[in-house]
């Protein structure tokens, strides 16, 4: 296992590497928990040569995945499922950048939670459906960010993140409460 | 790049590695071309406890296709294209198991060719449909084995290899005579 590269992360309660992985754009961000305070790390996305061969491009989505993992250390990724596409061939493609993103964090031992764009979007703006514009702004507005983050793709990829840890933090509030 | 382990394989014109990909089994089979001859080095399947997360059977799958690359060091991997599944919850699931196989080729920088069902069929059987039976004598006559390569997953992985292989050689003999 890499050392924990973050210095910030010993006294992080969690740091979730969340993505929005695609065949062409791969959106990543990070947001550390430390008891009710939330930040973003960092953010981004890999644009990927659709010129290059599928087995180069997967080489080169899997390489970037696992630069990011040694370098931040997260201890949870979240991964926005693909819708269901209408047509299987769209599916196909969409599932293997989701594959490889699944496949990293599971190489480096780190549990992963899969969440689908209704999920994501009903998590960060309270409802289901709406643009990318409310869900990048809603993510600004949580984080704390001056600027809105972009492009799209990584302010998909910090809701996928806001989204897990409001699932965990759910979680672990129905746990209390039964345990009381 | 890993040593070739395989002592034949310096007097191999190609060393395939044929792939019929799955979320539960895949298969692999490897075959030696030398000029004329043709013969199966290794062929077998893993398979995949379905009871553990994505991410653990996605590393294992992996782990398991680098371990077949480092040991036989193939020289190019063929690998079956998963027909378009009738839903697309299917073509996401075989979509996964794929991606790892792309993937690990791609890290290895080995050529890969993906090939459908139908083609490889009609590489081995001279026709595109037929029962898996039917595929598995063609494999086991064209390599000369005594037996039937079992299970199906390992006779399909063979398949795609000398499908492959076909395929070369008739690509080779167009280019002999366009240069003439």
């Amino acid at each position: 296992m890499a050392e924990r590269a973050n210095p910030l992360a010993a006294r992080n309660d969690a740091l979730i590497l969340g993505i929005d992985p695609g065949l062409r754009v791969t959106g990543y961000g990070l947001i550390a928990q430390s008891g009710n305070a939330i930040e973003a790390i960092d953010y981004g996305c890999f644009a990927i040569n659709p010129r290059l061969p599928l087995s180069e491009r997967l080489a080169s989505l899997f390489g970037a995945l696992q630069d990011v993992i040694a370098r931040h250390a997260p201890s949870e990724v979240a991964i926005e499922q693909p819708f269901v596409a209408a047509n299987a061939h769209s599916a196909l493609a969409i599932g293997e950048a989701r594959a490889v993103a699944v496949l990293a964090a599971g190489l480096a031992g780190l549990p992963v939670q899969q969440y689908s764009p209704a999920e994501v979007k009903r998590a960060v703006t309270g409802y289901g459906r709406g643009p990318k514009e409310q869900v990048q702004e809603m993510v600004r507005l949580q984080l704390g960010l001056r600027d809105l983050p972009e492009p799209f793709d990584a302010a998909d990829a910090l809701a996928v993140a806001l989204c897990h840890l409001s699932r965990k933090r759910s979680r672990a509030l129905i746990e209390r409460s039964v345990a009381q």
